[in-house]
Parts: C-alpha cells; sequence; structure tokens
C-alpha cells in the first residue's frame, strides 16, 4: 500500500451531482443472491488457496525481476482456472530497479554490524562516515545546505500503531518520501531511517522513495527498530561511525502486465465493477499480505460468482484486476486509466484490497445524493459481517485512486491493520501472517459488495471530472 | 544455553552424605540482610545498566572473534566499576569458528531464496540437490546408507512452547546435535533443519553442532520456521533443488579468557558462593537475553553485596564468573573446573543464570538431609518474589555442570522461558526483549540466594565424586 495523498485530496472536492437520476436502488433478488454468497464465502477456501499457491510457487515478486513474469503466468492461468470468462493482459512499462546486496556496520570500539535493507529506488554505492541523528524529519529539513558534508543523516522517529494505519501516512512513509532528499540536500553522503514500522523484529521495512530534482541520489536505507534503538544509544555514547554498503540501482525498463479476470454480466456486461489487488510484492518476503491477500480476496470473490448459473449473474461485470508494479508508483493502477479512461462512465464502482487481511470493520464510499440508499443498502447487507458504514474519506486503494481521480467511484472496505505494520514490506511478509477466517470475511464482504454495486438499478456517480485528470494522468 | 543432559543425568545419582554434620542453618541475621537486599534489588537498575552497555558497546561477541576480546576487557572493567575487591582472568583455549556468509535458494520453477544460518561448527561449502523431508529425527536415522546421495536432508521438526523451555532439550536441540550425522551417514550433501525456535519470524536459529567421528562433515544450516513451512509446500508440490552456500567453518585456535569478580567474604574468604552467566554469545543478535542477562543479573547481585559495609558482609566470598565460550561446548566451564578441582570442597554452592531474563518462578537444590532446613530457609526468603520451592531434578546450568558434574552442590533458580525460543541465538536476540522490571526480579533471587548461601552456618554438600570426575573431564 502506498498513501493515497492525491486520492483523498480529490475527494474532498465533493462533485455535484452529474445525472439528474432516479435513486439508485439494488433490487431485492440480488440482496437475497448476495446473502447466499456471503455465506457460501465464509465456508469457502478459494482466498486461501489463492494466497498459498501465489506466496509458495512465485514467491517473492519484485516488479521486473524473473518473478514478476511468473507472477503475470501464474494470474492468468489462475483467473482461467477458477472460471472467470475472460483473461487478458494489458502492458505496463516502468524502470526497473534490482537489490543485490546490502549491508551496514558500525566502525571503530563498537564495531558490529545493523541490519538495513535499501529504500526502492536507492542508488547503489558505499559510504563511510559519522552518523548524525535527528529525532524529527523537520530538524533534518532545517539543516543548513552543506552541514551535513560527510556524514551520514539517521532519522529516528517511531511510527504510532493503529487499526487505520494512518501513522504510515503520517509518519513511516512521509519520512521514508522526504527524508532522503532533506539529507541529500544538506550535504549527506547517506541517509538512515528507522523503519516505517511498529514491530521490534530484526527486519528492516523497504519501500519506494524518490528524490527531488536537482539532487544528486545518495544511498539510503532502513534500520530495523532494535537496529535504530541501537544506533541511537551509540550515537549518544558518543561519535559513530557507520559504513553502509548497498549494491542496488535502477537498470533499464521493464514491460510486465496488469492481469485482468472478468465475469460477464447477465444483462450490461459492458459496465464493470472493479475490484482487485496488486500483483507485485517487494522482494524481502513473498509478498502474502501486501498483497497477495488483495489478489487472493477479489479473484475468490470473483470466482463465487463465476459459480453462479448465468442467470443468476448480476446485471453487470465483475472485473478483478492484478496490477503490476504497485511498489514503486503505482505503475499498473496509472497504466489502467490511462487504458480505460474513454469508459469511465461504463465502471460503475471501484474497491481495491490493498491492506493486508486484517478482518474489515468499516465501509464508505463518496457517492450522490441519488445513490446514498443504495450505499446504505449495501452496508446494511455488510453488517453480519461486523462492518459499520462510516462517513466517506478515503480513497479506494492505490491503485484505482488515478482512475478514482478521473472520477470513477469508489468503495472503501477498511481492515483491520493493526498489525500490518509488523511485517509490511519486510522479509516477515509470509503466509503465516494471514488468519484464514478473517481472509474468508474479506471474500464475504467483498463478494456481498460486488454482487450488489453490479447489480443494483442506477449508477454511482462514476463521471470524468475533466479538470482532475492532468493531474492524475501524471 | 546448552541442553544439561549430562548434569541432569548425574543429578540422579544421588550422593550419600559425606558430612556427618550438623544441619546447616542460616542465621537470623543474615536472613534479615537478605531481605533488605531483595528490596534494594528490586528497586535498583544495575542489571539494566549492565546488560545495556555489553550489548550496545560490544554487541555480538561470537567465541573467538574480535568482539570477544573487547568483551573480555569491558567485563574486567566493569566488575572493577562495581566495586568488586578482586578481578582477574583464566585462560579458556579452544578451536575458533567463523560465519563469513550464507545463503540458500529455491532453484527451478518456483526459484526464490529460502532465509537460512548455518549450524556453528558446519564446514563451508555450496552444495545443491533435491531435498528430502523428514518428519523426524527418528525417520531420518532410519534412512539407508547410501540412500540420499546427491540430496539434501531436511528435518521438518515443530518445537513445543513451554515455560521450562523443555522442548528444546527434547526436540530443538536433540535434532541440531544429531540430524547432521545421521544426514551425512545416509550419504546427503548438506543438511537443513527447521529451526529451534517457536516463533514465527524470518530468523533462523543457530546453535552448535558437530559431527559423529569417521564421518565427513557437510553444510548444515537452520530454516526460519516461515522457511520450514514454505521449503515443505514446495516439496508436497514436487520435487524441489535447493542450493545451499555457506561460507564458514574452524579455523585455528583462540585462547579467551573467563573473567571473575570476587567479593571478599567476612569470615571465610576462601570459601566462595558462585554464581555467573556466559561472556560470548552467538554472532546473529547481540547476545541480550543470551546471556547478557545472566552476566547483569549476577554481577548486579554481587554489586549490591560488595557496597555492604565489610561487617554485613556474609562470612563467604561471592565470585561472579563470566564464562568463556559456552555456546560451542562449555569451554569455559570446562576450563574451570578443571583449574578449581583442587578446592571443590571450597565452592559451597553455585548457581548459573543462563537462561534469559524471564521472571523466576521456582527453586531447588539437591543437597543432602542435612541441609534440607537451610535450602527451606532459602526458600522461604525468595518466596516474596513469587518462586515457589520445588523438588531437585536440574543441574545449575551449563556452566557449572561440569564442576557440579566432579561435586560441587547447585541451585536452580529456574526462570520463565516461555518466549525464550522466539529470539534465542537468532538477530531477534536484542536488548528490547528484556523486561526491566523482570530483570531486577532475577537480580533480587539471586542477591537473596548467593547472600543466605554464603552465610550459611554448614555447607550444602560439596564434595569429589570420583567416579564421574573422569566423565565431566571431558
Amino acid at each position: 500500500m502506498r498513501t493515497t495523498v492525491l486520492a483523498a485530496a480529490l475527494a474532498l472536492l465533493v462533485a455535484a451531482p452529474l445525472h439528474a437520476a432516479q435513486p439508485t436502488r439494488i433490487p431485492d433478488a440480488a440482496l437475497a443472491r448476495a446473502a447466499q454468497l456471503q455465506a457460501q464465502a465464509l465456508r469457502d477456501d478459494t482466498g486461501w488457496k489463492v494466497v498459498e499457491a501465489l506466496t509458495t510457487e512465485v514467491g517473492p515478486r519484485l516488479a521486473g525481476s524473473e518473478a514478476d513474469a511468473r507472477a503475470v503466468e501464474w494470474a492468468k492461468a489462475r483467473f482461467k482456472a477458477l472460471g472467470f470468462d475472460r483473461v487478458w493482459t494489458e502492458p505496463v512499462t516502468f524502470p526497473k530497479w534490482e537489490r543485490r546486496s546490502e549491508s551496514a556496520q558500525v566502525l571503530g570500539a563498537h564495531a558490529q554490524p545493523l541490519h538495513v535493507t535499501a529504500l526502492g529506488g536507492s542508488p547503489g554505492g558505499t559510504v563511510a562516515g559519522e552518523v548524525v541523528r535527528f529525532d524529527s524529519l523537520e530538524a533534518l529539513q532545517q539543516a543548513a545546505t552543506g552541514s551535513l558534508a560527510g556524514k551520514i543523516a539517521f532519522v529516528d522517529v517511531p511510527m504510532p500503531r493503529s487499526r487505520s494505519g494512518e501513522g504510515y501516512g503520517q509518519v513511516g512513509s512521509k519520512i521514508r518520501g522526504a527524508g532522503p532528499s532533506a539529507a541529500a540536500r544538506a550535504g549527506a553522503i547517506g541517509y538512515l531511517m528507522r523503519s516505517a514500522g511498529t514491530d521490534m523484529h530484526r527486519n528492516p521495512h523497504t519501500g519506494i522513495s524518490r528524490f527531488q530534482p536537482g539532487l544528486t541520489p545518495i544511498p539510503m536505507a532502513a534500520l530495523s527498530l532494535p537496529d535504530a534503538d541501537q544506533l541511537a544509544r551509540l550515537v549518544a555514547l558518543g561519535p559513530t561511525r557507520v559504513q553502509l554498503a548497498l549494491d542496488c540501482g535502477w537498470n533499464g525498463e521493464y514491460t510486465s502486465q496488469n492481469v485482468i479476470g472478468e465475469i460477464t454480466g447477465r444483462s450490461k456486461p459492458d459496465e464493470v465493477v472493479v475490484i482487485g489487488g496488486h500483483l507485485d510484492s517487494w522482494d524481502l518476503g513473498t509478498g502474502a499480505i501486501d498483497d497477495g491477500a488483495g489478489i487472493a480476496i477479489t479473484m475468490a470473490a470473483g470466482h463465487l460468482i463465476a459459480q453462479l448459473p448465468k442467470a443468476q449473474r448480476p446485471a453487470r461485470s465483475i472485473r478483478v484486476v492484478a496490477f503490476a508494479n504497485e511498489e514503486q508508483g503505482l505503475w499498473g493502477g496509472r497504466a489502467y486509466a490511462e487504458a480505460h479512461k474513454g469508459k469511465l462512465r461504463q465502471h460503475q464502482i471501484g474497491a481495491e484490497s490493498d491492506f493486508g487481511a486484517g478482518r474489515i470493520y468499516a465501509f464508505s464510499a463518496k457517492v450522490p445524493a441519488y445513490a446514498q440508499g443504495a450505499l446504505a443498502q449495501i452496508a446494511q447487507a455488510l453488517a453480519p459481517l461486523g462492518i459499520v458504514a462510516r462517513e466517506a474519506g478515503e480513497g479506494c486503494g492505490p491503485d484505482l485512486s488515478p482512475f478514482h481521480a478521473l472520477g470513477m467511484a469508489c468503495a472503501s472496505l477498511a481492515q483491520d491493520g493493526t498489525d500490518y505494520f509488523d511485517y509490511h514490506h519486510t522479509p516477515d511478509d509470509t503466509l503465516d501472517k494471514i488468519a484464514p477466517a478473517d481472509l474468508a470475511q474479506n471474500v464475504a464482504a467483498y463478494v456481498t459488495f460486488a454482487y450488489l454495486a453490479a447489480d443494483a438499478d442506477g449508477d454511482f456517480g462514476s463521471a470524468p471530472k475533466p479538470e482532475a485528470a492532468a493531474q492524475a494522468g501524471k
């Protein structure tokens, strides 16, 4: 998951209703069918089998790596095996970043290794210098130009734990995004940060970062939380020199694929409800919670609908997208928006699962007044799963945010992320971190939402927003 | 901690009382003084400061490494700073084992890295072959000679969690000890095992192993538990080839030191109560729970007694030993036994702390009938700390077990090890895994025990056991 600042900002621009429409309503027959699907989902282990297979057979699948191509083939085959009517791919081209090796060590009287991982996008290089610790991003940003010449900047800020994961946007990914440029601007030769994570294990958390234009990139890495504590203690003892050795970097371009499976709608097959997750993962773990779970939840939800007799299908098609390269900049999501922007109104509504496999606890969507009733019907159908309706305020997952910015209606099925940042972007993102019953609750929620939205009489307000298009197309 | 099978076995040989002695008794004044020390220990943070300093300033301290020498200097300085009357070292010579690099990967259609760590004592080498999984040690031991030619043996047995840690002796260290030889005997080119641990993090657990005489050593490594699960799933899918690349091995000899601090007794200074822990650690973590905690607990207990006016000191001396190279075969403990066997009767009783920093919950010692009353007095003094007396059955910690085997009386202060094997011998053995209040409870127990034992009128049965001497001297 990346922060969806853009999507959140755009959500504040409440669009005036573009349709002078009848209220959108969900037929009783659809509600009855969705209740059956929901109950079936809670007993079904398709989601578990999907995430088990992806994380075992493909394993880590860094965008642009050899495993990226294997993941694409795996997803195509899995969609077909799960009974999707149409399966196709759409190309996604991006710069390729490679991680080859990484290490760090304290030099001198207290010599010892430190556990680090390069931030995605880091250049390679070996640097050694005295560490200057900052207890806030702002303190680093205030460092005078040149004041860190020959030094390694170390930003050491704890990230709070919460169900919503808001500490990640407010602290973790913010520091990861802005810290390296601030360090480079002050003249530092390297950048270290306390991982954007909430665990106390020896696993540093990676994640993408980029330097602002005009700055010379410097090696940038995250320390595990115990290592950040250790380095803080050493710095408190006296001047502390560290060597950071990263062999990694950008290396040409790569073309991966968004892999798409679709279940043809009963009566309006050209209109779609789009759900999905991202197929790529960071290389350190096996991408179970980020985002094998999202792939599994939405593939399994689609599968349950695909198994229905044609006459029981929803009116619209259900489209499940396994997005390429979310982690390094929403490449798959942006390619999808670009490729489908001419058919925005045919996208009834979207929702992406990309926050692990914790139970869904809240449902929300920002929709026009005429669709509020239908939204309430969906919320009521989700209530047996322990999901409450709440005021909209969020986007719809990172990969759908570019299309949402263009005007596609979006829903949020908020997952409990209390433990998410214990594992996120670390070697510990493995299958055992997923609870099968929680995963099934997610599938039940997605199949309920997708079926009802796809069978609604009326729409949820998808319509082009010309003024946002240029921004989102970036 | 290593298993103390030898000590446990010898503890079963209930020695007939060698003294036709008066009952051993602890004077009331000592009981009063011990109660004061206990209360003081619970408020004191010396233990925390010691383990913080050792794990931060020295960090990992693999026996024979550059950090081993730094640890020895650190311990000498710390004993002096803590007010010990006498500080000295005694040489301990052992073969040096080095870890340089280690990696493993699944080859072929499901290519992916596996997190492994070489077992201590492993030879280096890169091997690749099909993995044969065994769900018990016995199954591997029954494999016919030559049946694993060209293959990598994989023993995949979960280790149960328990307060006493008994699963380690019964499963974890047993498989680590016996598995490699069984694999080599069957012709395997490499050995993998599910780590002897109870966590589900991506941290493999190292630990010493050795090949039986006549066998050609093969590379041997432990997989983290998530990796063991992953490999088991892959093997279930079909033939799975793995490459194991270890750069490590034995490399000459090294002489380290047992570092000893002593507080001179009031009236019988040549007699000692000996407590301690081991100064070395595995290289992966910073040796906080194994065994920085033991060093800290016993140094801090000694320090509290050292602060007393001379007239309030116990009759006997308190000796704290920071043992060298416990991890690779009780080298420091065996050197101590050899160096001091002529003064065995002057060793009143011993106890070693080497099972982390969990709260002590039970006290026991196997002593002659005439010392049972004094033992009960100590147990009663420990009761306010939540410690119960129980039947003896254990030794006194790994490093004192060779001397216990020769006849020194030993006590066990059993720590809660429920979480110990989540971190033991992994990168995760770091300072943050220690709870300061639990550490202080340990110090309180050790200072109570040491003071009372050292001030007892009479002994606890230390006396040479000639028949065991040859065995223990090995």
